[in-house]
């Protein structure tokens, strides 16, 4: 009978959770400790679920891992320009 | 056919994806560019997968959060040890 509001409640914050690290980054540029290969990989990986939920129609996935893909994406670029400028902790391969 | 390579190759990357994250923090100390919303937001998201997983005893889904608590309260502690000290951007509302 919960399942229902408990997965709810997980999914709006598992998928909203991105957007306060996104603002911080965009508003501070603070990249250096940030980890490239996490955002990689988280990007990857709701990129996977998206497809994933496209191939099923199922709109909750496509529409939490669509929204992930933006937030997580946009730190990723941050990232990716933060290091070009050479930010303190992360050598191109970290 | 190809949805479970497809969800299990996501579940795994959106899994482990905050591992490198928490390698990073552990060895740097650098929180100042680490949003505590985000964890907060994700270390509660995850647990409630966690209780909606043990519900319906779906082991992917108890693993998969079980590990993500870990680093991303790994993270989190982190976080809120580097703003007692006093970590640049985060003021302790952030």
């Amino acid at each position: 009978m919960h399942e229902l509001w408990i997965s709810s409640v997980g999914a709006f914050l598992t998928t909203a959770a991105f957007l306060p690290q996104a603002v911080l980054t965009i508003r501070t540029r603070d990249t250096s400790g940030i980890s490239l290969v996490t955002y990689l990989m988280l990007v990857i990986g709701v990129s996977f679920w998206l497809v994933y939920g496209l191939m099923i129609m199922a709109w909750p996935i496509i529409i939490a891992n669509a929204v992930t893909l933006v937030t997580g994406g946009t730190i990723l670029t941050l990232k990716i320009l933060g290091m070009r400028k050479g930010d303190a902790h992360s050598p191109p391969g970290e």
